[in-house]
């Protein structure tokens, strides 16, 4: 009937969905843990979780980092800033990675890009030994401007670490910074409107006092510090964790402080990377502006006993993560205290 | 310093983030379990799991039935929609809710809509006896149209039904239908084109034939199955479930039917709902088409023995949810056959 209306003609493409869905089978597979017990293209993804022990689930999205994907047209790294970001997330709770489901929103579904999407989530969960489990992918035509989706993702695991938790800081209790490696997923809207608006440059341009793209600076992947921890919290060193995101190192450490121990953190103690340092000089924001938008080189923060802080660093940069003594933790009431000398 | 870019500059209001935190924080605390462990404001929400049991999660999204209560303004009841299509998805594979974390992505984060939204999660979570563990509520300029935002969810249960998935069909047993709540989450793309475009209705026009608004039918709630479906589950009387979304009777009854049977199902045995018969005769669609679109009437699609149809029917009309037979298993190649006889 020519003037049925078909589900084609509002704007759903059902066989590029199969196309997608076909591929995006392989890629899951691929991430299989001995935790899953569902098939692909169940209803809900079934899997084991050890018995008797806690599990933790975190939510979040990879946010207007997207945008500089699109812009690019390279779609391969943003699932891997997701599951990450996630990663560290739970890892800050003292959880260890079981499964992971995304969520993939667009206006209309490009099999290529949903496949190099669930190509960075699925390879991001193969380092840090995750399922994924499952997802959604969803044609919303009239929600996503042409060739742009919005991408979340959320996060179950074991709790592994339960000590980490529970908040026992004493006063000379030490903080190692871990190195981020660039903005991680926090602070694109404002770097945005200068990178582009404000300094003019496209994504193809080189970055200010960089060999490297805008782009590339832009999209390196947020690192997950699973490998670099792990140790440090098998052998209950490392006593606390704060992932460094929205709110910086300000607005995030001070959610483990509790209320008796305040942190001071010494921002001279690591040499700010170039990216943080252009961002600094051509926006002429304030010193608490930018710790408070961006991580300014330290994407998680590990808090050790006095005593433990040697060993701890030397495994963290063992793995192959700068990390280096920014502080400690003394008296006070829950206040993250930064001082740039 | 007054050319200082600022987060607030790039349209990230930091204070309406705060406000929207304080009202989700109290709507989440209403919905709290005792397998809750962690305190609001966690890196990720930390739970317990029956100790031995599989664990069963899904991920999905509103869909394009958010630009109805956008055009309404009504905005407490998509959540809702979201928790109990979760619930559905999770109840097929036997699954009891846990724990449910939600994605709210918008262009400007404005406290009262957030609220409104996690008002309606929060209500469908308590029903569901879920707890709202946590979620991300992310701002994205330049993503959404003002007013919009996109809705995620993601819940994790424990499979407290596990006969239920072991797909051991016999020729003769029955399909039982179970009503829907209107359109639920399907068929908006289709049915927005229909009645805004080709009908030119507003959403505060009376329906064709009815005396309820185009938002009243269209923003009708996604019923949750699982106070209807649970006696007949914990007694095993239900042998599997096919939640009807996106693909509809067709699409998704054949995932639970394996390779060789076939399920009949009568279409006439049920009465098609008033707002179904309007999109039928005003979109001049196939009836193939309205039923891969729309759930047509039939939310739930659950399979008895023979024997214990007659016991489950009242069961589930017992509870206050319509209920019909409406067809059976036959050998075959698992195909769904539509009747309309």
């Amino acid at each position: 009937m020519s003037e049925g209306l078909t589900y084609a003609g509002a704007g759903v493409d059902l066989e590029a969905a199969r196309t997608a869905k076909s591929r995006i089978a392989e890629l899951v597979e691929g991430t299989r843990t001995e935790a899953v017990v569902s098939a692909f293209g169940s209803f809900g993804g079934r899997f084991l979780a050890t018995p008797g022990r806690e599990l933790v689930a975190s939510a979040d999205g990879v946010g207007t980092k997207l945008k500089i994907a699109f812009l690019s047209d390279r779609h391969d790294t943003v699932g891997a800033d997701l599951v990450n970001h996630c990663v560290n997330d739970i890892l800050a709770e003292g959880g260890k990675p079981l499964i992971f489901m995304d969520y993939i929103a667009c206006g209309v579904l490009e099999p290529d890009t949903v496949a190099a999407v669930v190509r960075g989530l699925s390879r991001a969960c193969r380092t840090n030994r995750c399922a994924l489990l499952g997802g959604e992918t969803s044609e919303m035509p009239d929600f996503y401007a042409a060739g742009e989706y919005d991408l979340a993702g959320f996060i179950v695991g074991e709790v592994a670490f339960p000590a980490l938790t529970r908040h026992e800081l004493e006063s000379g209790d030490r903080l190692i910074g871990l190195a981020s490696n660039g903005l991680h997923t926090n602070g694109y809207s404002f770097v945005r409107k200068l990178v582009f608006d404000r300094m003019g440059l496209s994504v193809d341009d080189p970055f200010p006092g960089s060999d490297a793209s805008v782009a590339d600076i832009l999209l390196r992947t947020h690192r997950s510090y699973l490998p670099a921890l792990q140790p440090g919290l098998e052998a209950g060193r490392v006593r606390a964790l704060a992932h460094i995101t929205g709110g910086g190192i300000p607005g995030n450490l001070s959610r483990v402080l509790g209320t008796d121990f305040d942190a001071v953190v010494r921002s001279g103690a690591w040499k700010r990377p170039h990216e943080f340092a252009v961002i600094a000089e051509v926006s002429g924001a304030s010193e608490e502006e930018l710790f408070r938008t961006f991580n300014m080189g330290v994407g998680m923060m590990a808090i050790t006993r006095e005593k433990d802080v040697e060993t701890t660093l030397d495994e963290i940069r063992g793995s192959g993560c700068e990390a280096v003594l920014c502080g400690e933790i003394v008296r006070g009431a829950g206040k993250v205290r930064l001082e740039s000398a």
